[in-house]
């Protein structure tokens, strides 16, 4: 499908999508640049690309597919980077990020004119990080939504459909900003209140001295596997996204002063209503098969 | 262990109690006395219990342990039912509520004096309801708090407690007020606030007409699941905790409006202070043991 493939940032994402390449055999040549030395040399070791450095401009040198798997602060440096070796209507160049709407603007004033940049988010994920944590099995049966530039062409687009379908997903094409409120909606606004939630509970443990974990099976478990994700790269989405945070943010409490009303007045039937309208939609995503975690097919 | 053990309530937890109880061969017989005729005949049918009947006090009367295990705004209803039945030094009481310093006091002032009332609270279960879901093994490696009143003597607190061992649970003993407290931090506000964001994604997906179960894996999905608790429960569980969630609310909100100001002012270093913080709590649940939902081996 590809000659060479260049996953910038081999973590959970970079090194399950450079597994599932070399499982489905989508390029001859996988290679990968990381700043770090030590996880060039472990990507390499592990069989995970057939060739690694810190030296991006280097391994994305004559890539028909690029993509960026790094936290979106880094893309600008990274464009920097690599723009000479794009080459018009030879390179695709895509990434993995989870809000479009600003790097879509970014990227494309400094790419040249005919290189088609497409940016793609797979809706998958675990809680962990680095290339060890990835499996070739992540995208299987996930969403993936393409967002692509004026830069892109038809071909192209449809080839790096065809790219996420055979790494398992289901593909979806919007508008960058639909992305960003629907994923603001369906995923960054959960994980900030994970975040926040799991530090509220931390902070009353700190004051009363008691034990969180031993009793977390009673709910706080829930959020802290989403609040175990990776720092730097929520850092990076809230403010890459912060005007549909911020709004989404308050809705949020304004409907939580509306409970905290309810219980202080007794209101038992108007939080009974809400709670039986909020359980309908589990089942929804039980029957659309969101529920569960992917399988670990290829996971060690 | 005991003679008639008599489960008022045959949904999730006291269905997987009697199938414990069989299991372990802890009591003679066991009963269940529930509002709907259909239950009565359905837990009968499923071998759940030896007999069953709407007539609660019919099916306490003579038992040596009886267990409420319905929502918490019943329980006055029932102790009135039952409260002649219960024998001075014959009987021992317990529930299974997640609150525990309103009914202690209540049942407390309606039953005789030497009867032991011991409220029990296993930290357990799953999102699903009803006889059907209950499974024997719900309550292994799982903690359970008693919080004996006054009116509970030490021999019937150290049988109490060998019985929810034999299911296979860790016992903690406490005083009701702390329990309030601690189940307010690990269960009653991760719950609350699980259905306030189920409805808040609900009541944007309302308005923009998006689809949010397709794209849920990003992180709502997590919440759907505790969203999908027994309203009923949870409405009176919200109630009778009032004091510590209503404050553990405001603290919430301050901490999330502390958060949305850092997003808006583009503040990373705040936001990964934070997140570094609330990844680590999660290591220490998988290392206690709590991480998992049980595995249902004795499961349909």
């Amino acid at each position: 499908m590809f000659k060479k493939v260049c996953i910038i940032g081999c973590g959970l994402i970079g090194s399950s999508l450079a597994r599932a390449i070399k499982k489905n055999n989508l390029a001859q040549q996988v290679v990968s640049s990381n700043r770090s030395k030590d996880i060039n040399k472990k990507v390499i070791e592990l069989k995970i690309v057939d060739d690694s450095s810190s030296d991006t401009k280097k391994m994305a040198e004559g890539s028909d597919l690029i993509i960026i798997a790094t936290p979106l602060s880094s893309y600008e440096d990274i464009i920097l980077k690599i723009k000479d070796t794009l080459k018009n209507n030879q390179t695709i160049l895509t990434d993995v990020g989870s809000v479009k709407r600003n790097i879509l603007r970014l990227v494309e004033k400094n790419i040249p004119e005919k290189v088609s940049w497409i940016p793609s988010h797979p809706i998958a994920g675990t809680e962990e990080s680095g290339p060890e944590s990835g499996f070739s099995e992540l995208f299987r049966d996930r969403w993936c939504i393409l967002t692509p530039s004026k830069k892109a062409n038809e071909k192209d687009i449809n080839l790096l459909k065809t790219f996420w379908q055979k790494v398992g997903s289901k593909v979806d094409i919007m508008e960058a900003e639909q992305h960003d409120y629907i994923l603001a909606i369906t995923s960054h606004i959960p994980h900030l209140i994970a975040y926040n939630i799991v530090n509220t509970s931390l902070n009353a443990q700190d004051e009363k001295k008691t034990d969180i974990v031993k009793y977390s099976a009673g709910g706080l478990r829930d959020f802290t596997r989403i609040a175990a994700s990776n720092p730097v790269m929520w850092r990076d989405i809230f403010i890459e996204n912060k005007d549909n945070t911020s709004k989404l943010i308050s809705k949020f409490i304004e409907n939580l002063e509306d409970l905290k009303k309810a219980i202080e007045d007794g209101n038992g039937k108007k939080l009974e209503k809400i709670f039986v309208k909020t359980k309908k939609i589990r089942k929804d995503i039980v029957e659309a098969g969101q529920d569960i975690e992917q399988p670990n097919f290829g996971r060690k």
